[in-house]
């Protein structure tokens, strides 16, 4: 599982900061998360292949998480692109795209499906072999939703020097894997675990922006490998958190300890912060796994 | 006259070239012409003051031209603008922009005025005291204008040491200054060229883009100072201009020998070529005065 910070400052798009947007690489997915104005700059800047990206997911209808779509789209067509494209985002995204495509005078080349999302409790959104995705409800001025991209359970490992030793037939591996037990060549019950090992766990990524402190998370994150939550403020900034509808630091660390998540990743600051190093000191009173997110910055979690 | 390129290549914005945007400082006006994705950022990186920009110029609703303007409509709105804001461009914008706005739940804090045009011929879309600016209907693939800005006439020099001479009461300046013969002190006729000077001309600058070779601009370009022409294609893609309704270098020198303007610029670029000097060694085969279109460059008319 990989992430690569294209864009993580609030707010307006400047020569030094990029407004959200982020790569994650999982299960051979590469999902975009959010498209804020030059999104599709820094995918080349960070030279992430237009063609591998499928699927979007759009938090809220706030410029600095989407302006930036509408200009993917639109290249993704003058690219002759032919692979289908799913958008999963608020209600009223269509809209805003199907209306500014009729109005250039073209349509998509490729197939453009819209997932528009408007339910108030997490909801699965995409389901394949490997993966899940979940909306995560956030509290926000505006309809918003988190996603968390969850790893299916992986498959258990064969030892493969037992397995011939126990002398169990090629078409119970499958099984094996599985976790069952098995009959061998010569009607013996084989335990699982005597010829297997654990799999790798399933890791998961919960991306929380934007939103104010709100506990009613938790159960949706409870566990997750990687937390991204947005700190817009510092502590010194709290007032500003009510009337904004965003985070601190400390309230970020204060839901990735009571969600018992692994590594929690701090963003979406304020562009009246110039360093963001308080950010992490604050945050680690309270939870001490903290990273900062930084625009072009790859944080690898295999 | 000043003129600033911000962004001069078609199709998409890439991490060494922005899509279409300038800025024409004339008489003290700062106008924006077209917003392609990323602007925002190239005025901070320009340096151009958001608060001069009172007036907004978009030719056509192609992305290359517009995608930015959200963006810098959002970004005024973040950074407390009072100022009125002006946008001219084709029916069609104000809905796109106040439904982006209505989908963020907020509105702009300063007036925002849109002036859509649908005319299919050359009009006057905006004035004052000092300066014209009008309509250059193009041919493209969408609803296309062009910009001619005008600078007003201006006022004949006193020369003021012949001015006293003369024994010409102040009250007669400004009738001097306007051209007028006026009576002096001693009750004699003066005539105004024994005490005044020609004035500086008034200087023009027409935009043109994005159109096919289409002569009937001349009559409305004739005679400006400076003429920045689409040059999409090199001549040896003259056969994609058809299709496209995009013009060579060649089509773009022609229709500056036949307006007998004084400069022509080229610019919007297909991003299939990398340098640029063959477009003005073509153009300049048929008109000599070309300079060349830069991300970032200025040019001083003065």
């Amino acid at each position: 599982m990989k992430l690569t910070i294209l864009g993580c400052h609030s707010a307006t798009p400047r020569t030094n900061t990029n407004p959200t947007s982020q790569v994650l690489e999982i299960k051979n997915h590469m999902f975009l998360i959010d498209c804020g104005e030059g999104t599709q700059v820094e995918l080349r800047r960070n030279r992430v292949k237009f063609s591998r990206i499928k699927h979007i997911f759009i938090s809220h209808l706030h410029g600095d998480h989407y302006f930036g779509l509408i200009g993917l789209v639109n290249t993704f067509s003058l690219l002759t692109r032919e692979t289908e494209l799913h958008i999963y985002g608020p209600e009223g995204l269509k809209e805003v795209i199907l209306l500014q495509m009729k109005l250039s005078g073209g349509w998509t080349k490729y197939p453009l499906v819209f997932h528009e999302l408007s339910s108030k409790v997490s909801e699965l959104i995409f389901e394949d072999d490997k993966v899940e995705v979940y909306t995560i409800p956030l509290k926000h001025r505006i309809y918003t939703n988190g996603f968390l991209f969850k790893e299916k359970k992986n498959e258990r490992k064969l030892d493969i020097n037992l397995v011939n030793e126990a002398n169990i037939d090629t078409a119970y591996f499958r099984k094996l894997k599985q976790g069952y037990d098995v009959v061998n060549e010569d009607g013996v019950l084989i335990a699982n675990e005597k010829v297997t090992k654990d799999p790798i766990l399933a890791k998961s990524y919960a991306y929380c922006s934007d939103t104010v402190y709100n506990e009613e998370m938790i159960p949706i994150i409870k566990d997750a490998t990687v937390l991204y939550h947005e700190s817009t403020f510092l502590d010194k900034n709290e007032s500003l958190c009510i009337p904004t509808k965003h985070s601190t630091a400390k309230h970020a660390a204060t839901i990735a300890k009571k969600a018992n998540v692994e590594t929690l990743i701090l963003g979406h600051y304020s562009t009246r912060y110039s360093g963001y190093n308080e950010f992490k000191a604050e945050a680690k009173t309270i939870f001490d796994n903290v990273l900062l997110a930084k625009d072009g910055k790859t944080f690898n979690f295999d």
